[in-house]
């Protein structure tokens, strides 16, 4: 991922939110200039003060720029910016490369490529792992989906926000294999919230049993990089009340697309279904707003009961 | 752990199975004497082939050993060896020690100690982990629970029979921490099969996809060392149909204790709770001798359906 | 829902398959000329024979009828009907009313119902419960949505088919409704395979066991009226090797929806998603012809093990 | 249950609780002089005031009276008023009959039976269902484990209490029978919480959907007798802050005993297992006083989030 300022030719970022925001700045930082949108004007002003162009639609950068990175909240959203009224097949070029970092229903990507290939252009599904922090450190994994081909060019991109840029195969592997991450990494989570609670209510000191789960084939990265039990750990959201870190919402969200993708293939996931509702549970009951470790507070006994 | 063969006492062993017989040797190997009882005669006989004292029951041997090592497959067993007609209790000597490496519900070792301790005896609960293979290495890890003071004098048997061993707490914590690592690891074993037979099904190379949860926050024991999926690694049961390892029928044991368990401590255990229902439905239908990591297979769809 | 002959306007039907046939044939027996359509031919052949109208397309029968039922096996299906390249909605009449008794996603229903009143028709989501032999003697229940100034007009038609039809709100609560009866159903049909299995195992006659839940607060459909159990009751699938009855895939469908209405309402569901992956697992296990109460088998032993 | 006063030889009553006291009251009624014992005292004093013999000992119990009945709220419970250092066990008369009432593990239920015939003593199990209001009205529902032969006479004595005994089989059938019919009892409630909050989210009316399920095959006890929304039927929990009825912590320790049956059985029990969890989760998050029909409460969406 190249530094030198020489010609650049724009690219366009559609939806500066939490983690599109920083992803743009990096994307400065190596030297593009940008085409920015947003549906909230707000999210681009910080971009126009710093020169950057902001146009008012998908359209409008499509028209700008052949070289398109989307980041949006939902399906809907993405579907939207691709496929809408003013969305970007409105005046995509011929050739352009339209890279996806929504994390949304693989069987969408799959949808939206089919749409951008008749155009003539090239679609890539590209989710992201690793929050906010790695988004502005330049740290994030990308899963990247779409004709192997067209990956080096990707590379390029996804290289100056990340520090992993990973190929899957096809069209929409990039989110599957996000999503069977997330939805193993909640099976785990709650796993060993249950497990350290248990152990602890057996007489256990929290620390000891993390030390020995992490020597033993309980091992994983929720108990030995993530620990949810507060004093285990320094420098986890456990360690600060939960605050920071992966929200349960977007956890309960990336469980609800592997539920969706599970249906739709006929796969069983037996916990990774009840996964899903133990999440909804805990936003439904005021966790929302929490680290997804938070689960262990949400499995022990409230005090005054 | 001395090969000294001068001035050793002899030490009692009951419980000469698949896990006790190689455990005895290791002792045989280090110089000790071994006063030997299984409730099978036949599971003696190699011991008294080589020399060592065959008796008639566990008081026979708490009679002539003050070091006692227990390997049993139930609580069942453990309370009729310690308390039964002709148990340990019937004729131990003061000041003995008797260190249990059954894996069994820790309330059960909670009260074997409180009898022992009567009779003016330590009663220390010293399950293991580590199949047969590593029984015969000598690789066992044990996690130790009893007084502390006592922990040194366990250790040097211990220490002969395995690699690591590992001071938990007061008596019935070695269980515990055995009991909540294979809880954890049941449930990340089913997650890291129903996360990779999604992945398939939406696409995903199996190589490709534990690579990517391995270097990801999925990332468990299951997946980096043992992965289900055939054809992913070698040298695991997976790659062997599902042959040796740790049999299901086991794994489903061990799960009922951890039920036991948090059903006595009233601790929730969500996805432990389910992982031993599948692992029970496994058993019924013909899992009972595959390895546990055979759930990839059972959440498969048939042939010709 | 008279059977006069006199001035009968022709009914559109479209999807004429195992429950279709029978409810076309007697909205028939009641004096409705009928315009036909499937995308396989053959299913239209009888009706053919039998003097009714058959087209080539669902365009064709909105073009012809002003009443019309679709009864189709998926949300694609229902969607490609009407709003298809050669869709209802090519051709539909002002003032048509058209009433999908499909079992779809309820909000694939708001979305139809939505594109139908823009062409200035009626659209009415009326699901049914009862299966084929319910269909053949027009005794299904018929659980209907919609504009209720329309009820009355859809009654006319729907009362022909069966003997209960059920006025639920909006558009979409028929869907709803009938989603939350079956997902129930699933829900206490396992429950009632898990309580008898665990009785027997007890020690309890299935007979005595029945009868005691049956008066007592664990008393549901599943126990007094489908009991899974052989030997327990006359004239249902578990007296006839689970044959006949509802599908174990029509389950995992029906299931498949609540899931994603759930998930899209964000309504937890614990135990349905659980019994959703149930029927996903019986279905990969050979279960999926059987009917839904052959659970109770699955939960079983099997024998040799 | 005859009320004739004369030649009625008096009933040992241990264990005068929240149900014990109106059996005992209803013994009473009928003309059954009683030989009273509870660990607390004070739960004595109202039958010493009204004439009734209290003595200070289970022991002494058995020595004056040869028909016993036993109401006490934990296994431990039982085995200590049986086989404990003063227990009925040290002076039962040979031919007593002892009827134990409470509801426990039904392996205890046998163990206890095996000691009392080694006695020459007769025990049943005989659990009941119905709360404190059938208690106090005579209208409980008694099932009965134990020799059938001796039946008769446990009905006689059982027949002033409730209105329903039912036999069911060998010794520990009774409790088996109480801990089947409460297993599927809270999964069929919390399957209606599920189905009405879905529901309701979906835009059906409660009462609506309540009626529906109800003449439907998801009809059950908890949506037709005890619906768990409020506001649908009336003189129910539901109805009043889930206040009264059947508390959420005897629910959680009867699926306990469910847990430990099946997994002493080896019966999966999928569902009955995460009915379990969730009672146990309302209990750590204060639902524990609350009716257990509140598991609608506790799925809803807090108020503020």
């Amino acid at each position: 991922c190249s530094r030198s300022m020489a010609s650049k030719t724009p690219v366009g970022f559609i939806g500066l939110g939490n983690m599109g925001n920083p992803m743009a700045k990096n994307l400065m930082k190596h030297g593009y200039p940008l085409i920015i949108y947003d549906v909230f004007p707000d999210a681009c002003k910080e971009f126009q003060e710093a020169g950057e162009q902001v146009v008012s639609s998908p359209a409008d950068v499509a028209e700008k720029a052949d070289r398109i990175i989307t980041m949006l909240p939902t399906s809907i959203n993405a579907v939207e910016a691709y496929s809408g009224t003013n969305g970007i097949l409105k005046k995509v070029k011929k050739g352009s490369l339209l890279i996806d970092s929504s994390t949304i229903d693989p069987s969408v990507s799959k949808e939206l490529a089919k749409e951008v290939e008749k155009m003539g252009a090239v679609f890539m599904d590209a989710p992201v792992s690793g929050g906010v922090g790695a988004a502005r450190s330049g740290n994030l994994t990308f899963m990247v989906g779409g004709v192997e081909e067209e990956f080096a060019a990707a590379q390029e991109l996804l290289g100056c926000m990340g520090s992993n840029v990973v190929y899957c195969g096809a069209v929409g592997t990039g989110q599957a294999a996000k999503i069977c991450n997330n939805m193993l990494l909640a099976i785990s989570m709650i796993g060993t919230a249950e497990a350290m609670n248990l152990g602890i209510r057996l007489g256990l000191d929290p620390k000891l049993l993390a030390k020995i789960l992490n020597m033993s084939s309980g091992r994983c990265w929720s108990s030995d990089t993530y620990n949810p039990v507060p004093g285990v750990m320094d420098g986890v959201p456990s360690a600060n009340n939960y605050q920071g870190g992966f929200g349960t919402t977007l956890m309960a969200k990336d469980l609800g697309l592997a539920q969706d993708s599970a249906t739709s293939t006929k796969s069983p996931i037996l916990l990774g279904s009840l996964a899903h509702q133990i999440y909804r549970m805990m936003c439904a009951k005021g966790y929302s707003k929490k680290d997804f470790s938070s689960v262990f507070q949400f499995l022990r006994e409230e005090e005054n009961f």
